[in-house]
């Protein structure tokens, strides 16, 4: 763990990300010393930290940091957060913070390999997501709505929960982006109100774009997703997986998400 | 400074209060050894854990803590954090993590005496609060909206932004409960589904429902609050602050306003 690009796991309980939620963060996945997408993480980094108004540390400094514990740590989940910094008493930014830049490692994850291949058990979440169109799309440190959304099941057997909106439009999985495809098409939901815009959702969007894939970003509620002839979910650290069941719903079929799947897996950076 | 305890001003970057804002926090005034209202805001951190669903510190824990923090430090603003402590990565809260207690301390802000007589100029912000009605009324540490509400203006001479919420409903402060005074009646927003409920709110209703003043806990927007006869604005550091300055509107007279502060200042515990 690196904390300002020291070692050590501690940080000011001043620390504007503990006070306020006042940062954003990023989850890499790292195999054999290569963290995976690392340039467009930091691009996103960038947008993020632009949307706050926090001043993003330059790229250098923070890849210099990342070749630091990959070369120590070469297989994991790094987990970077910037926060705005510290500050005196109150919630309006000082001018002059310096913002500060944490990383933690944690090992890869082992879920159950079919979850990826034959797809996943998904529920539906009761928590809706608020309309925030100020924050939404940006990874920021606020996640008590996926934090209370995640609270609502225990059954190891559930892989993700699906989160709908206030107005009852599809959003995201608590810790994954979704799509579904239609008729040939793909559909992945606005995050002009909410949700976040990861960055594998991107990578598949641009999947799309160089296969020829017919794809649209657009609101649809429930009805919409049960009649969807696949459904999937993506993020940085699982990778894609189907969804086999939701509700009364089941696909056994994912014809669509595995073209998509290989193509995460194995083109380039 | 104290954690779980222990002096100390640090915490690891594994707290789910950092990485998720998963917590809640107060904050005290105290004066001659004195932390004013902290039963009050005990049952008020105890009714925001039950929310979370953290396990809140026992009382006599807390006390002990405080009154130990009041012998070095009889007078100043003591915030506490309690966060719901530290887990296995992911949103999912652990069943057996243990909350952790952080105390800091602060000098009493020098606020311009006239502030509190003869009242305060006050902006609206553009940012609008986003309805959550699971995280209504509590005071976490998902505070994102307060940080870009007070970094809308830097004029010194205005000391407090008020904020509807996305159907145009006036709900707080940034950093404070509104009341107006609207031909003898007392009216503070509705807080269900955004605001954080503070004790100085509880606490000037208490005033009316003594004083035989009629109350409503309503929904009301920026026209109603424009045609108050009376407009004020309480936290547990500032006291209370009748608006003298809002948009086009000014008010030179404070009655109800005065006669809610004597009471706030003076009334026991």
């Amino acid at each position: 763990m690196l904390v300002n690009g020291k070692q050590g796991n501690l940080i000011s309980i001043r620390n504007r990300g503990l006070l306020y939620g006042d940062g954003v963060f990023r989850t890499l996945r790292a195999t054999g010393g290569h963290a995976l997408h690392w340039p467009l993480h930091y691009r996103k980094l960038q947008l993020d930290c632009v949307a706050l108004g926090i001043a993003c540390p330059d790229v250098g400094l923070l890849s210099a940091e990342l070749n630091d514990l990959l070369v120590q740590h070469p297989d994991g989940v790094m987990k970077l957060i910037v926060t705005r910094g510290e500050g005196a008493r109150g919630y309006a930014p000082a001018t002059q913070s310096a913002p500060i830049r944490i990383w933690d490692i944690f090992p890869l994850p082992d879920y159950p390999a079919d979850w990826a291949t034959r797809g996943i058990k998904a529920r539906l979440c009761q928590l809706r997501l608020a309309h925030q169109p100020q924050l939404a799309g940006i990874k920021h440190l606020n996640r008590l709505e996926n934090v209370l959304a995640a609270a609502e099941w225990d059954d190891a057997g559930i892989a993700e929960g699906l989160l709908l909106d206030m107005s009852g439009n599809v959003i995201e999985g608590t810790r994954s982006n979704l799509f579904m495809v239609h008729s040939g098409t793909l559909l992945t939901p606005e995050l002009t109100h909410c949700g976040v815009a990861g960055t594998q959702r991107e990578r598949v969007l641009e999947w799309a774009a160089t296969h020829g894939v017919p794809c649209r970003i657009a609101q649809f509620g429930l009805a919409e997703l049960l009649a969807a002839d696949e459904l999937f979910l993506v993020n940085s650290i699982i990778g894609l997986w189907p969804v086999r069941e939701l509700q009364d719903r089941e696909w056994g079929h994912f014809p669509v998400a595995m073209q998509v799947q290989k193509w995460l897996n194995h083109a380039p950076d």
